[in-house]
């Protein structure tokens, strides 16, 4: 299990792209992760269909007819309508206020009724991410999680600086991607699927090379690897104290332990639809006082626009001192969303928050081993608590079983990690599908995975 | 009126510093847009509130009580609670089955269901922006109007090409910064404010230079400027045919005629909350077979990665052709409302949405002149038919009319070129204000505006 420290070398992508056709992309690029990503379409399941293998996309129909999607209703009391559960890693399912959130009618996006929204919305995050030092900073902008990559990359690194980024999967590949398209010279030290770089390696890697900055994909959505940050953090501030810890908290933030302060992190740049529960749109981060200097001191401009937090920060900073600002517009609707969501979040203590989560995470691990089933994450203490990635019994395709789960009313992801990817599915547990008991989803799904097996022809050796 | 060709040269950039108090932000980076745009906050009304003077942000109070805003319903029979009606140019107010799809249950972003709703929006997308060439390519991106100048700026110009910026205001500057950013080699043809550049000056630079690309502001948002486009791609095409057109059409898309193939237009980028009418949170793009084919002939890689084609092109594509594909995950609910938006557009001829907007805009420009004001973009052939920007008389002050309007329960913006912004407002008359005699809007907000001019000690002399 000793990782490998390779400068991303993607063995498997000729395959990837013989199998994509010719492309029609610029050849000179690099690096080639569109290939990579675009072959790794989720296959978050398609409810009675068949569902494409990996690597392919050219294999569904290419006309959908929607009326066969199950109707059915899955719980009472919502004002929802019926809808099959949403339990892969992503969006999750939605509590019913933030989405009625979400119709808020139209505001100024500089009134003083949406900068108040917005403001509060910025301090509320400090209290998420447990950061009570005034020169911590955060970010709410329009855009994908992936955008807190383009932010992190185009703010903190300039071309040619060395990052070191922690390889436990598919999101710290595309991390790695990311910081390279803006100059960074990126070092990746990469784990086998299901596992992620140990502190050994990391402190060997720390101290051959001074790192302005390292990535550790705190949940790999792709494999359900956790990655603990106390003990790594602690590591880095003794080993290599200048170097900058970032945090990818795409699918660990609000359902996963994070103490930004307590642990002396620089940057966790997370996304709106997952364990926060507000929908897709919004790249959400924080950085700290450190990070903010550290981008203060370029030499270079930034190196993006839109993503520029020399364009965002004094914006952000009115917003929260509730003083319109402008630089482009927000979205009124999915801050309120987002709002409401967090003022839900912190009605209860945050360490009830992540105990429930585990509580959940815990149960459904057990079912799995009962079901004589593997993970993909090996060692119980490199498990997320808002995922499970499981390995199929070798008897059962990923094309039956998740169809057979969508009959019951329960959407599950297919893999995503290119080496393993037919081989598991995904089981997304955050939010309001663990904390609000009515609803009975975790129970209706470990139920379901056990009929569906079932069905599938699975019985435990 | 001759536009002076300039490369942004920013007189004013020490004195916006001086009132903003010493940069906290890196003194070497350029362009130094960041502290230009955030001081010219939008000032788009803060109802019963002290408005901003230009170039401060610091008089607002910190802390506001929303309390204090009028609650007063505007029109009946709406799903939407009581509020102020929005004639800012952007966000516009929505109409109430597009909000109510903001709401959406939670769906997989690579689900049958939404990918289905994906693609129907990306190809209703090219009927709005009249192309029916296949090889034409359109772009939803999670993200603000301004992630448009990064596609723009990061993938169709490489470092140290020649681009010519047609200056008609605010937005026009800040396409050209964003240009910069990427490395572009922007000249900027300015003309003073309230006019545009006009073709013999064009004709003049497109001779004088080869240039990779050519960007126009169809129309400012900053001053209501419109520039006509069907006689400026015609001259392009004749004097310079390997430039490539690309249209910044946010405040225009869906209210002015755009004819994408008609007129041989390279790019149109825009948002959603203007006259397409859904909520913030979207760029929307449309771009030529030629643009995306010099995109292919790129001898860099794209200079961004979420805002790179490169990781998008094939993902929009399988959208389309309802195949599930992954890169960053697109926002269902956002998507929704835009599929909503756009069946309601095309669900009538769209020479009538723009008739209709014409008609609207005429009767404003009418009841403006009636007043015996001015507006900002002189030239008639050359006003904005979704917005116009009224300078005020010199006897009424913008804080004393836009509290005055917003007791009136109708909201205006103030000014925001920086070169004027005390002395005029803009009144957004775009989407269901103009759409739907039913809510009145229109009429109002004229009945407000005379009203609050006389409340403001004017009389038309």
């Amino acid at each position: 299990m000793i990782p490998e420290v390779s400068r991303l070398a993607h063995a498997s992508r000729p395959v990837v792209r013989r199998l994509l056709g010719p492309p029609s992309m610029p050849r000179q690029t690099a690096p080639d992760s569109s290939p990579a990503r675009l072959s790794l379409i989720s296959r978050h399941l398609a409810p009675v269909y068949p569902i494409n293998t990996p690597y392919t996309v050219e294999r569904l129909p290419s006309t959908i007819d929607t009326s066969l999607l199950p109707k059915a209703q899955t719980r009472a009391m919502s004002s929802q309508p019926p809808h099959p559960t949403l339990l892969i890693p992503g969006p999750i399912e939605f509590d019913d206020a933030v989405l009625q959130s979400m119709s808020h009618y139209s505001e100024s996006h500089v009134g003083p009724a949406f900068v108040a929204t917005f403001g509060e919305t910025l301090s509320m995050l400090r209290k998420l991410f447990q950061t009570s030092d005034p020169a911590s900073q955060p970010f709410v902008l329009s855009g994908s999680g992936t955008l807190g990559w383009d932010l992190v990359a185009a703010n903190l690194v300039e071309a040619g600086e060395d990052v070191l980024v922690l390889g436990s999967g598919y999101f710290s590949d595309g991390f790695a991607d990311c910081l390279k398209v803006y100059g960074g010279n990126v070092t990746e030290l990469k784990a086998p699927p299901g596992s992620k770089p140990q502190l050994p390696e990391i402190e060997k890697a720390l101290s051959e090379k001074r790192y302005k900055l390292l990535t550790v994909t705190h949940v790999d959505t792709s494999t359900g690897v956790l990655s603990e940050l106390k003990n790594l953090a602690a590591l880095v501030h003794r080993v290599s104290p200048e170097t900058l810890i970032i945090v990818d908290g795409v699918c660990s933030v609000a359902c996963e332990e994070i103490d930004f302060d307590g642990w002396k992190l620089d940057g966790v740049v997370t996304a709106s639809q997952k364990a926060i529960g507000c929908p897709a749109g919004l790249s959400i981060s924080m950085f700290s006082g450190r990070a903010m200097q550290a981008f203060q001191n370029r030499k270079t401009p930034p190196a993006a626009y839109f993503a520029s937090m020399k364009n965002w920060t004094h914006i952000m900073q009115n917003y929260e001192a509730k003083k319109p600002s402008y630089f482009a517009t927000p979205s009124p609707q999915l801050i309120h969303a987002l709002h409401t969501a967090l003022k839900q979040i912190l009605a209860r203590p945050l360490s009830e928050r992540f105990a429930l989560h585990k509580e959940a995470s815990d149960r459904i691990k057990k079912a799995v081993a009962d079901l004589g089933l593997k993970q993909v994450a090996s060692n119980p203490d490199e498990q997320a608590h808002g995922m499970t990635a499981i390995y199929l019994p070798e008897t059962v395709k990923q094309t039956d079983i998740l169809p057979s789960l969508a009959k019951k009313n329960v959407v599950f992801a297919g893999g995503i990690h290119k080496e393993i990817a037919t081989k598991y599915i995904r089981f997304g547990h955050m939010g309001v599908s663990v904390l609000d008991p009515k609803r009975g989803d975790i129970d209706r799904a470990i139920k379901a995975l056990q009929d569906g097996l079932a069905e599938c022809g699975y019985q435990k050796a």
